[in-house]
């Protein structure tokens, strides 16, 4: 069983027939399965998360692409999420059997035959960005839809990936990325000193020496009468929830405040929490694939 | 997603055209996966894994026997493992989403209309046993073919649940129970004295005033220089994994004696790993409908 994860955002929140149309070439894909669809009017946009072998999803990516395109125009568009095109992004995300390595070919093979297809720049981004100052979106899409409409073919530093250096009116410019699935993981200490959440979250997170893929914040939830370390575990292969915990546990150890509880917040790849299992039973060579589910999956798209 | 699991076990293991004619009948129902099939030569009898939604399941496991039924004749038949007929145990498993009540109610349900389509005698056993005698299969199936053709119908004791108190030469008859989904599980222990696992099996076992769904032995793994507790968990849901496994970690330390691993054999459902990682990082409110894998199997299922 190969999955990866599919994102796309695009700029119509508004108009369900648009909305319906862009879809349904997802849906006509076979094997592809959209788990979430969340059209938001305030933010004029639409984020739909789809799932599938790698082939599969790629070509559903595609269609709704160039459909996308085909439908939105973004010289009326106003919303209040940032945004930089009718297609505003594409990530791909490992889920199962892939590697990232296949995501970021795919993110790239993905942005060439988009812009050709369309004519609209793309940026890479993330896992594929070829720039370090185009890791980050916020910085690849810095000045949105009109700042980008005046910097490109003139800013050398916008130059895009893919595509010609001069942005299309209709339908402005596109990022395309591969990324880890993120994990958003909260931890709830029984203290009301919300500095012991702040100082276990510096310990922990990337930016101030702690673990690679882990971002933190303290936060007081007063209705509660607690504190909460509050994370995005941007790659939980390879920093897992297991160590986070276990590392934040002996912190709270050394103030004398108890862990009362945990959360993860949406979706999370069935790996994630195996990988959980199998290290506080110290499990001896257990394998994904004993996992019945995984096995029915399998059989299903067999 | 609601899923059982279904394990008929038939009394043909050799002819390998009788084999596929058997289980052609679950594949022709949609929706029904099979996970495993065992063909045991010596053993003359083959074990079908099967998952799915329940009335799929339900109806691709009486294809199955009454096919079974059609094609195999005892009279002619020897091999190693105990029997008592043509289709030997159908027993219906819990997986996902279905309580133990509607797979008791599904192994009576079956057992009558198995009866009265093909005149074999049915046996309920397990959680379908509706006499405490009747829990074991051993028990049920003492005697075997050759005995059980003597014993009905002169034996009381005997009686089927289902079908005629007279035992059809050609086909036999049949068990059909509910039970858990077993897990077998063993913890290694980091010392060569047997007789601390062997007293760590006694703690956790039902028999000896342990945990209601554990059955548990200690044995020298005399290669590895380490002894095993080896175990059968019969109910993951009563009794989950990670008690036993603390128990077994408080009493080892009482031993001044180390876990060094573990192990799961054979498939595992994911309920039962997703609760370990619960416990284990004391989550508050998770809910398995977050695992995204269980997500993309309703998505394939609807």
């Amino acid at each position: 069983m190969r999955l990866i994860e599919c994102v796309p955002n695009f700029s119509e929140g508004r108009d369900h027939e648009k909305i319906q149309a862009i879809v349904a070439e997802v849906n006509r894909v076979e094997g592809v399965k959209v788990l979430d669809l969340s059209p938001d009017a305030d933010h004029h946009r639409t984020d739909l998360t789809m799932i599938g072998e790698p082939e599969k999803v790629y070509e559903a990516a595609m269609n709704l692409a160039v459909k996308a395109v085909e439908l939105i125009d973004m010289t009326c568009h106003k919303g209040e999420h940032p945004r930089m095109g009718a297609v505003d992004v594409v990530p791909f995300i490992p889920v199962s059997g892939v590697e990232m390595a296949e995501c970021v070919a795919m993110a790239e093979r993905f942005g060439r035959e988009f812009s050709e297809k369309t004519g609209v720049p793309v940026y890479l981004y993330e896992d594929a960005a070829r720039k370090p100052e185009r890791k980050n979106l916020a910085d690849v899409r810095r000045g949105e839809y009109e700042g980008m409409l005046k910097e490109i073919g003139t800013n050398p530093d916008k130059v895009p990936d893919f595509g010609p250096n001069k942005m299309p009116l209709k339908s402005g410019a596109t990022g395309v990325c591969a990324r880890f699935f993120l994990v958003p993981f909260n931890v709830n200490l029984g203290t009301t000193d919300v500095e012991i959440a702040k100082k276990i979250a510096k310990a922990v997170r990337f930016m101030n020496g702690g673990y690679r893929y882990v971002k933190a914040m303290g936060f007081d939830i007063k209705e509660r009468g607690l504190v909460q370390i509050s994370m995005n575990l941007v790659n939980y292969r390879g920093t897992p929830i297991f160590r986070v915990f276990e590392t934040i546990k002996s912190e709270a150890l050394r103030y004398g405040v108890p862990i009362v509880g945990a959360e993860i917040v949406g979706l999370v790849p069935m790996e994630a929490l195996v990988d959980v299992a199998d290290y506080y039973l110290r499990l001896e060579n257990f394998k994904f694939d004993q996992v019945l589910e995984k096995k029915l999956l399998e059989a299903y798209e067999g």
